[in-house]
């Protein structure tokens, strides 16, 4: 299934298998937020997902999708945080060994939840080699199935959920915003909005410092940013290429803002909604923030897609 | 009406006639917060109210029962911030004036609703016999109605329209908690609680500095505390009378705090729902932590209150 797109019909397969885990999240609207962009604002509330983050609903498809005998030896990622929270989280809800690589210098609140599902944890450098290869070397020893953070068919159907629930709670979109980081959420829910509701218009937020998608959806294969820099933790990774075609194959668009902007519709959001959101997720308000103009008088689904934030330091 | 305890039938009409204004909250879970205490615990979430608190289902309930006469002279109140904020957003949707005394060292994010929600505000000295002057001025100047925060039947019938949506939403309650400053919510709660579900133990919760709802229901009538002192900036008032008769017919417990716990829960909550909650609901979950043994096994309601947290300044 590795090179293979997810379709719709994967995405509800996906729903089945997670439902019964998985939390619907809330669509929370606000008045002063719909004022200060001129829109009719739909927040999909993912923060308050399991783990405190979206990425519960593909780590929980993917380890729900694994026949029992790859299962009872267990699944294995590198993840600088949510992802590697969420996939703890599933395994343990199986009963399966979850290990999962994180790098130094992460998300102290995002490490903690990755200890606290359980999981069993090991650091490595803060590079992408360095990650691979421990990945490779638990595999080697355990024979751990390998859960990508997003660039896998089982997980980017496990996100596509989320749009399928957006949908059922609205009563239509104008237009959809989402993060991008690797790409596993947008392309999840790009694949489910084209095939349910064709005329959303689809944007990804992307970080100035980090915007390798837009780029990468300019060039037409995938361009790395050399040095991705951003208080949103979430987003540096680069985009996957499976996840790139899925960007490009459903349109969607991709618009990038600067942290500054990022911290201050952080601030607002908490301010107004009564939510923690971490940066990666405020990120989608700051977009719209930007670029008002363009969301003028329409229905707006905006993906608030995880709370980790470390309450150890003052964001703001 | 005004010196008659409010009945069920009057938090249900209170429902209809806010229902097309006020949000219907969720009520979220939490697998790791249930197992710190043992119990199911379910958190209505009036932080997600309108105004972030849900004094906006009083003030609407109060603003909405005035007859055509007395709403075009408006109304007036004396508030350190919720209800203040709350009166002058339900006073905007009717179209009438609103008057808020707003005695100094408010916090900050309060007053900010206040004057975006539209009010007039009048700043006076920081005790009761000022404000209480400040608003008698008003009401001879201009006819406004006072509307009380919480000594008043309409207020305390808006307030328990909560524990109604309450018990739509989940399957039967062995316990509920909410926090007390000067009995509005908890007073409205009981009323529904006591007909609807009579076998639901009633827990107030309220900051050991400012204790008077526990000495008052303990002496048989109102027993103010001269320097109450708490970080719960919303729970210093003192217990009304007729709040204090609906407390004691009801049959409500009220158990203390300390600021210390109070912090320490308002953390955790942060930390595990993702919601920015103020020390004034964050205490309803510090008494769970202190009481653990009392709630074991049970299903609990557990009031989230407000969340007008001042982000100016950083409260861990």
């Amino acid at each position: 299934m590795h090179d293979r797109l997810p379709t719709l019909a994967d995405v509800e397969a996906a729903r089945s298998r997670i439902s019964a885990h998985a939390r619907l999240t809330p669509v929370l609207r606000d008045e002063a937020l719909d004022a200060e962009i001129g829109a009719r604002l739909h927040f999909k509330c993912e923060n308050l997902q399991r783990v405190g983050a979206f990425k519960f609903r593909g780590a929980c498809n993917a380890v729900f999708a694994l026949d029992a005998a790859a299962a009872a030896r267990g699944v294995v990622t590198h993840s600088s945080g949510n992802h590697g929270a969420a996939l703890a989280a599933a395994a343990a809800l199986r009963g399966i060994p979850a290990h999962v690589v994180v790098p130094e210098r992460a998300n102290a609140q995002k490490l903690r939840n990755i200890v606290e599902a359980g999981a069993t944890v090991h650091r490595c450098a803060p590079t992408l080699a360095a990650r691979e290869s421990a990945c490779a070397a638990i595999q080697r020893e355990t024979g751990a199935q390998l859960v990508h953070p997003y660039a896998d068919p089982a997980v980017m159907a496990g996100q596509g959920t989320t749009a399928l629930e957006l949908l059922d709670q609205v009563n239509g979109l104008d237009a959809f915003v989402a993060p991008v980081g690797g790409g596993g959420l947008m392309s999840g829910c790009a694949i489910v909005l084209r095939a349910r509701s064709p005329h959303t218009v689809l944007i990804g937020a992307e970080p100035a410092g980090a915007d390798d998608a837009q780029r990468s959806l300019a060039a037409g294969h995938v361009v790395p940013v050399a040095q991705p820099r951003s208080i949103c933790d979430g987003l540096l990774a680069t985009l996957g290429e499976i996840n790139r075609v899925a960007l490009a194959t459903h349109r969607v668009e991709v618009l990038t803002v600067d942290d500054e902007a990022v911290r201050a519709a952080m601030r607002r959001l908490w301010e107004r909604l009564k939510l923690v959101v971490e940066p990666s997720s405020a990120i989608t308000y700051a977009v719209l923030c930007a670029q008002r103009e363009r969301f003028r008088g329409q229905r707006v689904g905006v993906l608030l897609s995880g709370g980790n934030v470390d309450l150890e330091a003052w964001p703001f």
